[in-house]
């Protein structure tokens, strides 16, 4: 080989390494400005801090990585193989993270579109309470005696949420049986009186009785009254002892499990 | 390297800059047309606001990414590990949107298909209430008692739904048990007759009464009026109080659990 | 650069400019023909009609988007990048219209192989009721008490599916205990004369009577006969009346439950 | 640009319009061969005439496409945003059939290693019932009382089956209780006594009488007798009936539910 | 163009067609090989006569195929789309079998590590009996009854395998409750008295009689003996006959369902 | 061939020699490097020493494989069909580990929001114990009768996490029924002295006594009563203890299940 | 052509052939090397020598193949549509094999942690017994009764792990329901002395008394003992018996269930 076409196999790396040189150079300031683009917009939202320092380290370094990766390929390697095992990774990872992300794809709709507010009593995955934080991968809600429960919120928006605080008043259901010797007109108006005679049922919408079904040991009634959201549990309970003194006073039964007993009919001998 | 060269390779730097200012410049007026195009449809549509302003702002910078990428590849970058990264990135946010975008995508066919309407009272999710608001990702629902109910679409259209106020008339079904000593010719006549005297019952199609089987401790029978939708709660609560009543005049027993008992059999003494 | 050379530059751009304009005009005369033909071919065959419009403005977006990214790549864009967004994209829509388009799919198997049809009394997704509607995505039942059900077609073709009207002729089956010191022979007698005397019962298959078991508290019995499918109700009742008038006239007994009592047998004391 | 560079170009443009006309007119014969290889194939094999028509037609179809998609990369147009497309719908089409194409799947496995064949009773997806007919993707079974049970074929496959009339000789076992006075030796001899002297009972393998436990209320047996495939239910109600006899004969009690009653046992008072 | 040009051309073509001649031939020769290898090694191996035709077959045409689809390549026709189409159909196809596939692959397992072998009496995916054939996608098991029973094999080596005839001694478990009123230590040396004069009880592992609660109606004991494998059934029998002895000798009862009665406590008026 | 291309053709191999063999330096040294940083990094987060040693190999292995393959691209082989199979490789990797991979990813998310720390008494994957170690891919758990429970972390973060004692106080609820025939307020007033008189119980959230409903054979109670973390079972004990001797000082009844019994009714007779 | 071109082919086809036979050659030899390595590693580590012998010979069958490919590739084949196929295949097995691979995965994570070891007493999967063998795939266990379980190692890492014998010492709990009349107080010094009595139960941590709540027939208690991990099984036979003792010895009841009867109040007459 004579000298030119050295000096040209030595001009073409050399203009290669200036290239990557201004490659790489690029790639540092740019993984710089976008790693802190991150860490100000994710502190601006007040995002987890820990989780905030590993995404823009992560950023920067994916950057790095794909610009090194793109120096490679100047010196002719071919990064089909590293393309493979780069997207096989990230597919790995994908499947790994799906349960996480899922809580906070569903973090960021229960954000959006808020079907409770902090305060709310809601039953979501079978846990009834008040709701104490909305995070955005977590719910987390404390039942009346106490206990803190987390839900994830991909448990929370891929499924029913209950909302029980969320119209102004309430209906309380009570349910009783009467004696199937008892007239059935008039017990419907006991108890008619009975819940209208109850302070915290409001009169609209009108209270309510309900004939059930002709139950085994008794008709069966279900007593329905509407009541403010904040008066609910105390309307509930005064209803209850409305039902039981309105029945007593009209001596109409409420009767206990009934059993027909035959003694010793024809037997097997 | 004599000067040729040299004016060579800068005239191709040169021509390659050029490219790329064009390139860059269309896809800065591409973006920003594609953005309003998105806003100003989904603000047509009355599509959420926080969401419309994500999409059209994802919009825009998703074609600024791949003109950079694009750019990139004029200086001889390969962009193999670019698509893998993106292809990566791109399966695991489908995989953690996938039960969000479910929820859409089912939310799409009940606007399409409409199997309720708002007002419909509704069987959905083991949940029955009245459909109250049908949005993108989730119907809300309010029981009788005004819980509020928001279950995701995709658990709607992906699961069986059940409409009861579809039909203009419905069957109210009231079950009963008579005893074995009375004539079941009588007792077919006398529910018969019972069920035909409710004034909400509608004639046609004609009441029916079921004899359902010889039960461990009465004969059970099943009376069916139909009524019109907006009256099915009243006629309910008037055939079981005529088939009391009914019963009671014909002196037919609705017999309580039977026991037959056998004192002191011979024992294991 | 010498004139020469940006003639020869400029001859390249016009060139592709030509190649593009031609490129682009051919798009859009395909997709106007794609999207009509799509358009013709779903009206002829009853499609709904907004999906209709959806889908064939989704084909002339579609073959006019791959017809620009084509025109990038000549001018050198490299177009990886878009393929692997396009990929990543309908991998998510895939996903996402996952469940939507397997009802797509149960609902072209239920059209070809037409398990049952309209009218037809089936059993799908623990629903019973007569087949109201077949159409694409799902299929409307209504049951006997007139609520409507509208089941996914893929809940119907992925589970089983019980055609109870399939037959001509269907078997009623009657359960009944007797008592311990009945005589077994003649109770079968008794039966079998009963469900005979049955003018619903068809006459082959014959009817049959079962000795199921020794109950806990009655020998029991399952009485079998055979009715067609439109008399099949009326044939139940009948039967359960002629058991219920054959056993007592034969004086064979059909008992409670039983229970031997042993009264204060030693105790603790 | 002279003369001969246009020659050229045209050239160019006119020996390539030529290899598209000869790929596309052996792409329409290769296409047309095809689709009527598959169809003839599928003819053969009785597939389902409207599936045949559609995969023949869909194989010339996909062909065409495909040459249709190669010309273009004659004239120089990338095609990886195609390839991409294909695969994406692919794998939307795929997961959208998933379901579909497992009963396929099933059917063929069904088909070549035959578990049950047409007229067995089998136990599968918990229906028990006659194998009506053996189809591509669905089983159809007739239960006892003649409802017709469509099966999905990966149901099946997938799951175990139960092949109840597989082996020529199976066991009726009954289950009875005798009282705690009786004694268990004298017991077991009128047990095996009752089911040996039943006729259909098979002498090879021997009838057998197993004490299962000491029950609540009796202590338990259980009487097994084998019986011909087609004799079954007539030897299993012959057993009961032999077994009731023999117990009655020996003055051995079947005891009805037990309890022992402590009248005013020293109370709260 | 001048006659040397065509020359060239119609060279190149030439040259091209010889090449494909060859590659043809090679294919033809290496898929007629690859064919009779994969025939006679799965006939060595003894699998499925049906399967290995079509084994055979797919190799030769997938061979085939791919000679096709690079003979296109080399007259300039991207194969870029044929590889999509050949990767969506064969996810789809993986997709369809997969269960079917998982069968195999825990079959392949089953024949490797030998968790079970024909005769041994196995509980699996909840059905207990004797394993009468593994095969390579299902195992076939007998129950006690003689139903035959064919188990996938990805619902064994997928779940827990109880194989109950591993060991060569299993221990037979009586449960049995005596009276409150008797004497605890006396209670237990019957108790074990009893299952010692068992003859098929080995003396190691020595038996064992377990107080286990204070129940509801008795105090509970579990009497424990071993046994060999072959005289199981035996042994269990005649522990409950020895303890049932046992007991009515010592005079300790066998407590009915106890319950204390007050008759007419001070009721509701 | 003359010499000079001969030479020509050594030359290309040997340059293609030497970056080979600089490749594969720089790959080694890389590869070492990067090993070393994994275990450095991992050694300082005290990560599973085994898993260390495992991951900085496999970190070496991969780095090399991807230089060995680069080199072979550098003499003409074509590397598309190993990427093929290191995808493939990967994603069947991804999928094996993607049960393991999630509790990692769990484990992740716990150590960085904490919703328990060691200590809590918590309720998760329906085990209730003591949290002993959160470890990366486990959290170990010991129930208050010592077990030691090991819950894969995936299981935690991906369902509904209940933390016991997160508050400082809760409340302890005790179920009480009392006879149908006893004062409904004086039974409130004894009910609520009760659970004041208990020490443990503090003033603030005020106890509670709630009627909850009119039961089958009492009227029913719950007494609520709120106590310090560290003495809640103690305060739990002592309110069971204080109405049940309030209740017994007040002579209001506990009934036990109570029965209306009709002696000989009118039967079939 | 003339000679010099024909000459050039052969050299050009010669070269190739060269190369190839090379590549080939260090193929064979490689796929060698790495086969023994791999029998020699995985025969050092003790692994199953069928699955050993398998993974060489796939291991070497896999390099000559894509050795094959690359050859392919130096005459101008397009390899991508084999690329397509090893994926898809690659892709298939991934899943076919995804169960029996998480199985692997869930083996090795049990090495290294090891949560339990040969002969703990576990539950997992839930069965209950010692453990008896650790492999790469399952775990066996034996019950206490002998049988042999064989549980899938993704059944045990994947879920929750309980090690019974984790501690040295464990808690035994025994319910026992006292009656309405007797004093609370004494109660509790009873049964307090009574678990205090038994021999094996440890004085630290102290045994303890719980009054759990007021039940339907009997005030319920929990009694409390600690004890060595070998003396368990004795320790709580112990503390029941001295429970029974103690209480009778005080004269304080174990109720039956009681029952509270009304003869003949008024009906429906």
């Amino acid at each position: 080989m004579d000298p030119a076409e050295w000096e040209y196999a030595a001009y073409q790396l050399g203009l290669r390494a200036v290239y990557v040189l201004v490659l790489l150079t690029l790639a540092w300031t740019l993984s710089s400005w976008a790693a802190s683009v991150v860490r100000a917009t994710l502190t601006r939202v007040k995002f987890d801090e820990t989780l905030t320092l590993f995404l823009s380290t992560l950023m920067r370094w994916t950057i790095l990585l794909l610009a090194a990766l793109s120096c490679l390929s100047y010196f002719g390697v071919q990064t089909t193989s590293f393309a493979a095992l780069i997207g096989a990774a990230g597919l790995a990872i994908g499947l790994a993270f799906q349960g996480t992300l899922s809580n906070f794809a569903a973090g960021a709709m229960l954000l959006i579109f808020r079907p409770y507010k902090v305060g709310d009593t809601v039953n979501v995955a079978s846990y009834t309470g008040k709701v104490a934080e909305i995070e955005l991968f977590t719910t987390a809600i404390d039942t009346s005696d106490n206990r803190r429960i987390i839900v994830p919120n991909s448990s929370i928006f891929g499924a029913v949420i209950e909302n029980i605080t969320y119209h102004a008043v309430r209906r309380a259901d009570v349910n009783v049986g009467t004696g199937y010797a008892d007239d059935i007109d008039q017990t419907r108006a006991v108890l008619e009186a009975a819940v209208r005679s109850v302070a915290d049922v409001v009169a609209t919408p009108a209270p309510e009785v309900i004939l059930t079904d002709l139950g085994a040991s008794s008709v069966n009634w279900q007593v329905r009254g509407w009541a403010k959201r904040e008066s609910f549990g105390a309307a509930k309970q005064a209803i209850i002892r409305a039902v039981k003194l309105g029945l007593d006073e009209a001596r109409i039964s409420i009767p206990f499990p009934q059993l027909d007993l035959h003694l010793d009919p024809p037997g097997p001998e």
